[in-house]
């Protein structure tokens, strides 16, 4: 695969501090021409709540995805920052992800490479490759103990973006941390999950992948039961609908308003799927 | 006109979800060559609350006219995604547009288009153009239900910016959906207007024009009245004073303060205006 | 120095209103090819308190070090627009400064320049130069009374940052203001201080310089004393650490948690130094 020159970034680091512009200056020092543009910096989210992997997950899958072949994906949830926690960057077929090797960066890789519950050590898959970057010799002249992101990780996403191999940023590895999908298993059309994350709008998006909830279904959540698929926001009225997200899971909302306030869930909470004959 | 190159971006998702990045990443995956720096994208503001055309025509009004000539601006507030809300792309003497077609795209019309009161379809004005981009060739492969941003209208807004023309996004169309001025009629030197914006100053702007408020006026708000215009905020000391605002509407501030909490007023409040003799 | 390109924004303006877009467009209007990429612009934070010139120094402290040599840095908290204060663009050894001079740019103007407490009128260092830009020749067809950031310094930063002069921007000063710094003196390993910042994690950055705490440091914080410096965040379990920060001030941290809240202070509040024998 080939770099195209896109760099993006997913923090927890919120935009009060000047956490963000150091990582938006520490990319720029690293980029061979910083005026030229060969370099494009795009700020994914850097509202992931603090030290929240699942949050960065979910964020990551649902926008790593809309980014041209070839982009660096930088991840910076590292509570760890400062302890033994490794720090990778990864090559996959399509994009390479940089960052703790906690499993935080799972949502670039492959499903095969993807445990079923909790966190695993997954040898990478075929034609895939890793490095350690803990010591990388692209490290900022000194490294902090508590910014990894702007010592370490900024320097190797810009190499990386500007055509270097991984080879020059750090020794090989052949085993990384992954963690298990986000979405729920839907068994003999029925499944139980929770609500990965509500939005802006009230929007609550369930486990479930739309792919696997067919053509008709029955969505259990905070003691209602909402038949789906709608076809549109406005298809319930002023009744809370189910439909595929724009990420592919179910999402719960409601037309002009809350589907989480109306429901009276959040984020955690449990739901229950179950598939429906498409006249019930 | 000739495209600049420019795409900027006006929404209502926030900034914590994972909306602005897809947008961003379906710009950057439409544009020709991603990392060329010749897609340069702006994001205006994504704070507009949700689902608020007033609010977005506000801050269009204030931000477009501040970008060079042969801009694209997306405007995302679209509560009727998925619905049968028109989609438009629309060329104006200045700029492209693109967003539905449900009138909050008119800041960026010409004030000869623009109804009275309310939203109007009006003919496009002279040497104008406009394509339905509903069904437009350029669309992502799978169109959402609830993303049409990401999925309709990026990919036109790129083809745009790098220089194709309307009559590749979709068939032509002659006649758009457009809103009234937000401003307030004057008239006879008095006018009954609101509050249109309180910004994070405090600083409340109000519907008039002071291009219309005339040499000396007085405005009547929160049952105080404040002559104006005064020459800064310093003006007034520790008194709310009425001056032009940077986007030329007549604006109540309070320096080092709120005139918005000092007068105990918001958004769509009451407002009178009326003019005086200078020496008033 | 050579510019490189590269035009920073640090204000108070929020992301709610069109303020800060109404600054990226003046600066691609006024950039000669705003679509070749030939200007890079990058959001350091426009959430400064209104007005805060304190809470300014310390993120452009934090921020600009961070960017290549030849950036130029905007810095728009600018409570007297439109009265007498002085408006100017400096140039340093690594930089240029474009903002009002009230003191709020002496992040990056040499320790040599900066009085010891308070603000001062101070000559400027060998090797540099300053142009007053109020009546700037490059300035908006029409300068508003309430937005000089737009009007005039958006202007002049395009200027300096497409390589003119300075000549070009303003007559010639010799002679702005310049603030104290913010770090605290420490007189034979003993000093008092205070909270200059608490970020989103609830570190508490003190205004002590790790430089000058010494090997071996207590901190006395809302009546508890942290023994310093710990080698990493974890290094306290559950007990709020000191240890250098990223921008190389005394921190307190807490491990998956919010050290701030776990002592109940806030910024502002007082902090003691002491050195220790290593040993202690």
């Amino acid at each position: 695969m080939r770099a195209c020159g896109i760099v993006t970034l997913t923090t927890d680091f919120g935009l009060d501090d000047a956490y963000v512009a150091q990582l938006h200056g520490a990319l720029l020092r690293a980029a061979p021409s910083p005026a030229q543009g060969a370099l494009r910096i795009v700020d994914v989210s850097h509202a992931v709540p603090p030290g929240d992997a699942t949050a960065a997950l979910f964020l990551s899958e649902c926008a790593w995805p809309a980014f041209p072949a070839g982009s660096v994906h930088v991840l910076v949830v590292d509570p760890g920052v400062g302890s033994d926690r490794g720090l990778v960057a990864i090559e996959t077929a399509e994009a390479w992800l940089v960052g703790p090797d906690t499993g935080v960066l799972s949502s670039g890789l492959p499903a095969s490479m993807r445990p079923a519950a909790a966190t695993a050590r997954s040898p990478l898959a075929g034609g895939m490759a890793a490095a350690d970057i803990r010591e990388t010799p692209l490290a900022a002249a000194e490294v902090s103990r508590t910014f990894h992101g702007r010592d370490l990780m900024a320097p190797v996403a810009a190499a990386i973006a500007s055509g270097r191999g991984l080879e020059s940023v750090g020794p090989a590895v052949s085993v990384v941390t992954v963690a298990a999908p986000l979405a729920s298993p839907v068994i003999d059309g029925a499944g139980e999950g929770r609500i990965l994350h509500v939005d802006r709008f009230g929007n609550a998006i369930t486990s479930f992948r739309a792919s696997q909830a067919g053509a008709a279904f029955e969505v259990e959540v905070g003691g209602r039961t909402v038949a789906g698929p709608a076809a549109t926001y406005a298809a319930g009225g002023t009744a809370v609908v189910a439909l595929p997200s724009s990420s592919g899971y179910v999402e719960l909302a409601l037309a002009n308003g809350s589907a989480a306030e109306a429901l009276g869930v959040g984020r955690g909470d449990p739901v229950r799927l179950r598939r429906r004959s498409s006249g019930g």
